[in-house]
């Protein structure tokens, strides 16, 4: 075991992962351990608890894809031509995880907002806010295709909310599927709920 | 403890209302017996295994969700009024949900999926029997829309899933929001997924 935010950090990575394959409730702390190679007293010398874990588990990787998204949205080429990157990027995350780890392993935060909403308050209300800041990420770039008469939407935040719900769902298909490609329907898809003024079919 | 038929679809009933909860993992044939009212040893009568147990859920869950979604698509009204009524008939459905289960439950079937696909090739595939088979219900109403000359999409396989799709990640907000009014939102998005020659606003 190295330095004790090495095994903090191997905790989180090791945890992330198997909650790409199972439920939160079916992993243990022994198992956590088991796969981050690190003791079992080391989890509750850095987690009070299996709930403070899985906000950690959330705050860490919210903080990654975040970076993730702010740089496909806010990169070059026209907003569609961002918000279509940050599809493109969707999928091969989706590749690599089929790759690496054996299976498509869909959105850790829908996973868990599926099996956590009815009966964890405190974990719900994170997740819910990641969904929030998501939502007005691509708001935003929906704004900007709008303001570069690329799209024409009843409403940019309409738009975005109904694009995030069409990833989470295609992304659900595509686990169910093990199959990284289901991503890519949701180009055309989201060009349709953006009525953008490119058709759906350049995709 | 009634007949033995009582006890199997007392045990499946409560099962599928404790899924609509929490994980399948962590549920244990004691507390489906116990929420059942009947005696564990039953439970081991009727299902070799947990694992039968879920596809029992699946299967029973399919037939009766099925016949609703027949119902609503095969009745009165133009195509689009029978896919708005399936649509309004969801919403209803996580109302009641929320109202008799305590918290919006969701879709069993996505809840499995995204839990189990990854590790229980059984019901995975048993999972995507019903998604084909909800998505060639869908496709056959959006055929009938298109011969109507109501909508106009590139193909009705293409938009029956990305309508599913849709499905599946509002129900998931709905979920996390614990708020079945946000299942309204699938209408003009579906509509806008279809290429509807009727604006989305009329929704």
């Amino acid at each position: 075991m190295g330095r004790p935010s090495d095994a903090r950090e191997r905790i989180l990575s090791a945890g992330t992962a198997l909650l790409g394959r199972g439920a939160y409730s079916s992993i243990s702390v022994a198992d956590i351990c088991t796969a981050a190679g690190v003791p079992k007293g080391s989890f509750y010398y850095f987690f009070e608890s299996k709930q403070a874990f899985a906000l950690a588990v959330i705050a860490r990787h919210w903080v990654t894809q975040k970076a993730q998204w702010a740089a496909a949205l806010g990169g070059e080429g026209t907003p569609l031509e961002r918000l279509h990157r940050l599809f493109d990027e969707t999928t091969e995350t989706q590749r690599v995880a089929q790759r690496d780890l054996g299976a498509v392993t869909g959105c850790l935060f829908g996973n868990l907002a599926l099996e956590l909403s009815a009966h964890d308050p405190v974990i719900k209300v994170e997740l819910q806010r990641v969904f929030d800041e998501q939502a007005t990420m691509v708001e935003s770039v929906v704004q900007e295709s709008i303001d570069a008469d690329e799209s024409a939407p009843q409403s940019a935040a309409g738009a975005a909310r109904a694009i995030i719900a069409q990833l989470e769902g295609t992304v659900l298909f595509a686990k169910l599927l093990d199959d990284p490609e289901q991503v890519n329907r949701l180009w055309p898809n989201a060009l349709l709920l953006l009525s953008a003024h490119v058709p759906a079919t350049i995709a």
